[in-house]
């Protein structure tokens, strides 16, 4: 039975994985590539040891994989972007195949990555960049690929959701829960990446420009997090029927892309509502097939581990036959600006507790044409909160609304604003 | 640019869908595959006749399809197993790959027809086959090919949900509900195939054989279905926090394989409850990744029309690297007997109202080493309805109970069963 080596960048959380199910399912993986495919040499990292790893495997020169005949495929998950890119462009450039779970590198630089891959015949896979276990990037890329998908939206990092959940069920702050959520191993040891949105913001590029066939970086993806989010904002979101949750939103409106990632209130019987701890979730809808959900781990090291076998099967199987697809976006379509799109909002504002605020703030909303669909108000001391729920309206006058609102001298600090999703039964 | 010719054997509901996205997603198909996908003929059957096709493309002898040196691809659509199989065999004989939606044919027929294709190195693909638009084949065959699946579970006939979720919204008798679907088209004239689980039974058959690499054929698949359903089920299924689906359940115990189908209380908090209409949702469960949900449309046109798309578009370039791979049966595995599977279940009895009823028919269940969950009673004129709710228990002993109870003097006709299932958090 032919041989094929396999090269691991990266021995963390989910190159052990790899390493545990290249070993424990290999009589699996030879039964459906024909091939036995086995783990030839990991790259250790500077700083990291693995003594449960043999010391046969261990290699800490990356030449020392590439220049390894046997191995036919490069697994990258040393995560980042700097040391990844480079060894991503050696890898295929010295014609190994490459796979992997690295979102930011893709969503960066994924355009260079797909020329060299094309370069030299090479498979470029990263199934497990995005929603961890769940097949949603091959779903876009082959089963849907002529479908004409035109919103991807869901929930796609799992620690955010995690985070978000907890606010949810228990009521504590964001601090709290963040820290219990880093104890439990649901949030890495510096977040930033995941609660700003920044994660979230790769993944949703990745998706964007394979549903639409059209380029999106990371750069095109605005992103808002969830270290805003207070306890407050939890409860107001419940007594409104609503969970929050932080969205991927990529839609295609009159041929023109637009990809965000923020928070945002969802119905209580919204099925996005109901994804819970470390679940991913993901919608996509099409005229052909108005819509589709994939629902499972978003992250994990046996989950992601399963997604880069996945893509190790599919390059084994497939490379067999010669055929190479990497990139698919063989549309350039421009984008839709952000203001033009029109959203409904849920603002909470500091205000001082006296008459005629309410006077002051409404007008400004009507003369920017937002118009209010309901709003609530509780004083404590000389400070009253008010919470606005908005019709929709185009972010443009709800953005100049709500500067004006904030410039007044009855209100205290910035407005804080979530939009709301899902609202029409989907 | 080359030319790939596609024949369509049938242009019924799907087939018409077919011939509409080959027409309208021409560029996204080209661009998708770089070759020139198009309709080159459609096989007419006796008795039916298409005035909207271009003359044209009609024939009406599969040979004229087979001689074709044009068409590389024929997809049959024309169902059931006879005619299929036949025109099926002589179009893979003839080289051409096969598309299909058609489930009883792959789940009676799969290890003839793979056989075949394998011997003239030609695709046999079938993701339409189960849950419509939902890519849970490819997720399967591919992105899942050694995450060890050991539980295949959910809704996958989107007529008995359609007609399960009226008569809960309703509670209206299965008559009406089921005539209703039928005028909307959500159920066939003669819809014995949906309503028998025959339909939900083969689908079964095909995924768990997929899931399970190793071959479940239709007769391997014991199928109830709704028919005997009553209105009064549905009442108490609601007053307990249940909903009464129709499921496919496929389960890997002890390497030994389990597949039915059947009507199950699922609880109302469970994701399953809240598919609705002629939606489909299959649950893979495996210790590689818990458990993932695809979600989507079952049946209608295009969306099934969508993953027939799909498929001819993986056909068109994987064909073009000369590999192929159809059977994934590459094991043998024994069938787990079906008396041994543990269930909870409903019990639904008519029992003569009168004292010493329960004094007689908890013994036997005591006896048989089945206990009792909960019970209700309610008496109307000489008769009362006695529901029972049972432990989980081995099938053969709930059997044997009500086999004896059913012999009492008091008890008058035959005891109606539904499966409980999903009662633990998944």
């Amino acid at each position: 039975m032919e041989r094929v080596g396999v090269g691991l960048l990266g021995y963390g959380t989910v190159g052990s994985g790899v390493g545990t199910l290249l070993r424990d399912c290999a009589d699996d993986i030879s039964l459906a590539t024909g091939k036995q495919v086995y783990l030839a040499k990991v790259l250790e990292l500077p700083g990291f040891s693995h003594p449960d790893l043999d010391a046969g495997l261990v290699v800490h020169d990356v030449g020392e994989i590439l220049a390894d005949p046997e191995i036919q495929i490069v697994v990258e998950l040393i995560g980042g972007v700097d040391a990844a890119l480079e060894f991503e462009r050696a890898a295929l450039q010295a014609g190994k195949h490459v796979v992997t779970a690295n979102k930011q590198l893709i969503a960066q630089h994924g355009a260079e990555l797909f020329d060299v891959a094309e370069q030299s015949g090479a498979h470029l896979r990263f199934e497990a960049s995005c929603a961890g276990a769940i097949p949603v990037i091959k779903a876009l890329r082959e089963s849907l690929a002529a479908a004409q998908v035109d919103t991807i939206f869901g929930i796609v990092n799992g620690t955010t959701n995690y985070v978000m959940s907890a606010m949810s069920d228990t009521g504590a702050p964001y601090d709290e829960v963040l820290k219990k959520a880093q104890e439990l191993g649901f949030a890495e040891a510096d977040p930033t990446e995941d609660v700003s949105g920044k994660d979230a913001a790769a993944k949703m590029a990745i998706l964007s420009s394979i549903g639409f066939h059209s380029r999106t970086t990371l750069a095109d993806v605005p992103y808002e997090g969830i270290t805003g989010i207070t306890a407050a904002d939890i409860a107001h979101a419940t007594s409104y029927g609503y969970v929050i949750k932080l969205l991927g939103v990529a839609k295609l409106i009159d041929e023109r892309v637009n990809v965000r990632v923020y928070p945002a209130f969802v119905p209580m019987d919204h099925p996005l509502a109901s994804v819970g701890g470390a679940y991913n979730a993901v919608f996509l809808e099409s005229r052909h097939f108005d819509k589709i959900m994939l629902y499972g781990p978003g992250a994990g090291s046996i989950p992601t581990a399963s997604a880069v076998i996945g893509d190790i099967i599919g390059v084994v199987t497939t490379a067999a036959g010669g055929f190479v697809r990497n990139c698919t976006c063989y549309r350039d379509l421009a984008f839709f600006p952000h203001a033009d799109m029109v959203s409904s909002f849920y603002v909470r504002l500091q205000v001082t507790d006296k008459p005629g605020v309410l006077g002051q703030i409404t007008p400004i909303l009507g003369e920017e044409g937002v118009s209010v669909r309901s709003m609530w108000q509780s004083g404590r001391d000389d400070t009253a909160e008010l919470v606005l729920l908005l019709h929709p309206a185009r972010e443009a006058a709800v953005t100049a609304s709500l500067e004006r609102i904030a410039a007044l001298e009855c209100v205290q600090g910035e407005p804080t604003t979530i939009r709301v999703e899902g609202e029409e039964p989907r």
